[in-house]
C-alpha cells in the first residue's frame, strides 16, 4: 500500500469545468480556500483558457488572487498551449499541469493539432516551466479509452510518457470513464521505467473508478487525482458520473489504513457546501451515507 | 482471475425489498423471468417472510408459480426461520438461501434471537433442506460492519462459518455498505479451509462496493450477489445507493477478460425496465453512459 500517495484535488479545475453551472471566480476561490483548510496539499484551482469558449474557466487570474493558501499547499493550474502559459506566468501558480489526448481524433478535435505537435509544444512549455522554477505536471488524456477510436492500447500512452523530457510527473487519465484494473495495471508497469512519480485521473462513469483508484494503490501508485463531491460529470454522457469524488476515496483509504493527512470530515462539509452551491445531488456518496465506524 | 464465477441475481429479492414501491407478485415473477433470458443463470426470487411484515414480498408463491423459468436457471428464496422454510418447502423452489447477521445485537433487533440461537436453527434447516433434496447458501449479514457494533472483525464471521453443519454455500454480507478490499481478503482467505463455494453480497452506499468486488475476484471468489439496476436502497442510510448493480458489475469483468455467459445488452434493458417500473433514477450507472467500447 502507498504510503505516501498525493490527492491532487481537481474539483475547481476539471470538476467545475464539466459542470453546466458557471461558478463565479470569487465562489471558485473560496472553494480552493475551503479545501486548502482541509489538509488537501494539492489543489488545481483552474485553467488558463479562453473564458469566452470555456466561460466555466473564465477570470482564472482572480482566483488565483483571492485563493489565498497558506504554506504547505500547492496550488496548480491547467494550460493547454503556450499562449495559456503566457498568462499562468504572472500569476503565482507554482506549478504547471499540461494534457493532451493519447488519441489522435480526440487530440485533433480538442487541441487542433497532431499528437506529435502536441508532445513537441509539451515539450517546450515543460522547458519554459522549468525555467521558470515551476513543476511540470502531464496528463495524458484518453490514455484508457477514446470517445472516437474506441480502444486504446496501454502501450501508446505509455510511449506518448516516454517521449516527454523531463516531465516531473505523468498523469494517466481515464477521460471518459471506461477503464478497468487490468488496464491501470499495466499502464504504472509500462511507465515506472520513467523513474517519476505517476498518477492517474479517474472517472466513475461506469463505477469503475473506485476499483481502478484501489489498484492504482496495490501498485504503489504516486498522485490521485479527485473532485470533491465528485464534481465533473462527463461530457460524452449526459447525467453520468464524473471524477471519483475526493471524501469516498478517502474513505476508502481510510479503511484500508492508508493515512494521507486529510481531514475527512472538514472535507464532506466542503462537499456539502458545494453540493448546496450547485442545488442538486452529486456522485459523491459518503456525504447521504455517513462515515463509518 | 475466476473464470467459473457465479453471479446470483438477488433483484427481486433484496433489491425490491428496500425499495420503498411494493411490486404485485405478478410483475416480481415477470422481472424474474426477464432475468432468466439474459443468460443470467442463479435468480434469488423472493423471500418467505410475512407479508404482513414485509410487504414488498407478499405472496411469494404466486413469484414461484409464474416465474416459469428454463432450465439451466436455478431459482432461489430466502427464509429466516423454519416457518419460512415450511412454506418454501411447498414450492418448486431447489434452492434454500438462509441468512443472519454475525452481530449480536443485529440479530436481535432483526431475528429476535442471539447469534448462536441462529446457527443452531440454520444447522438444523440446513439438515432439512438436505433432506429435500435442496441446495443451501448461507449468508452471514453484517460480516463488515454492524450499525449498532461498529467494526465488526473478519474472524467473527468467518468463526459461525465454521460453526455451520454442510453448508453448500457461505456468502459474506456488507449489509450496510462500508466494507473495503482487506475485509474481503481476510474473509475469503479466513473462510477458504472449509472447502465449499464462498461468495460476497457487497453495497456500494460509500462507493467501496466494485472495488471489494474486483478483490475478491482476484482472490477467487467463487460467488458474487448482484442487483438489476442497482436495486435495493439502504435502510440505514436514506438515499443511499444499495447493492452492486449487476450491469455495471459485468461491465468490470467483461473489461476484466471474465466471460460469465450473460448478455450484458440484455441486463441492460431489464435494467431500463425496471427503471421504468419504478419511475425513478436507479444507481446502475452503465445504462446511462453506455457501453464501452
Amino acid at each position: 500500500m502507498s504510503t505516501d500517495l498525493q490527492i491532487v484535488e481537481v474539483g475547481p479545475r476539471d470538476g467545475l469545468q464539466n459542470e453546466p453551472e458557471h461558478v463565479s471566480p470569487h465562489v471558485r476561490a473560496e472553494l480552493v480556500r475551503r479545501l486548502a483548510g482541509t489538509g488537501l496539499r494539492r489543489i488545481e484551482l483552474g485553467s488558463f483558457v479562453d473564458g469566452r469558449r470555456v466561460p466555466q474557466m473564465a477570470e482564472v487570474e482572480t482566483v488565483v488572487a483571492e485563493a489565498a493558501v497558506g504554506q504547505g499547499v500547492t496550488l496548480s493550474a491547467l494550460v493547454l498551449n503556450p499562449r495559456g502559459y503566457e498568462r499562468l506566468r504572472e500569476a503565482p501558480v507554482p506549478e504547471v499541469h499540461l494534457a493532451f489526448c493519447s488519441t489522435e481524433t480526440f487530440n485533433q478535435r480538442n487541441q487542433g493539432r497532431s499528437v506529435g505537435q502536441s508532445v513537441e509544444e509539451a515539450n517546450a512549455l515543460i522547458a519554459s516551466a522549468h525555467a521558470d522554477g515551476r513543476r511540470v505536471s502531464v496528463t495524458l488524456a484518453a490514455s484508457f479509452g477514446c470517445p472516437f477510436e474506441g480502444e486504446v492500447d496501454p502501450g501508446v500512452p505509455v510511449a506518448l510518457a516516454h517521449r516527454l523530457e523531463a516531465p516531473d510527473e505523468i498523469i494517466f487519465a481515464d477521460t471518459i470513464g471506461v477503464g478497468s484494473p487490468r488496464q491501470v495495471t499495466a499502464l504504472l508497469r509500462g511507465a515506472e521505467g520513467l523513474g517519476i512519480p505517476l498518477g492517474l485521473h479517474l472517472h466513475n462513469t461506469r463505477n469503475t473508478g473506485y476499483a481502478n483508484a484501489y489498484q492504482a494503490l496495490e501498485h504503489g501508485v504516486s498522485v490521485l487525482d479527485a473532485s470533491v463531491a465528485g464534481l465533473g460529470g462527463c461530457p460524452f454522457a449526459p447525467g453520468a458520473t464524473g471524477n471519483i469524488a475526493t471524501e469516498d476515496l478517502l474513505y476508502l483509504l481510510e479503511r484500508e489504513g492508508v493515512d494521507t493527512g486529510v481531514d475527512l470530515d472538514a472535507v464532506l462539509e466542503v462537499a456539502a457546501w458545494v453540493t448546496r452551491l450547485l442545488r442538486r445531488d452529486l456522485p459523491g456518496q459518503l456525504g447521504r451515507a455517513g462515515r463509518f465506524p
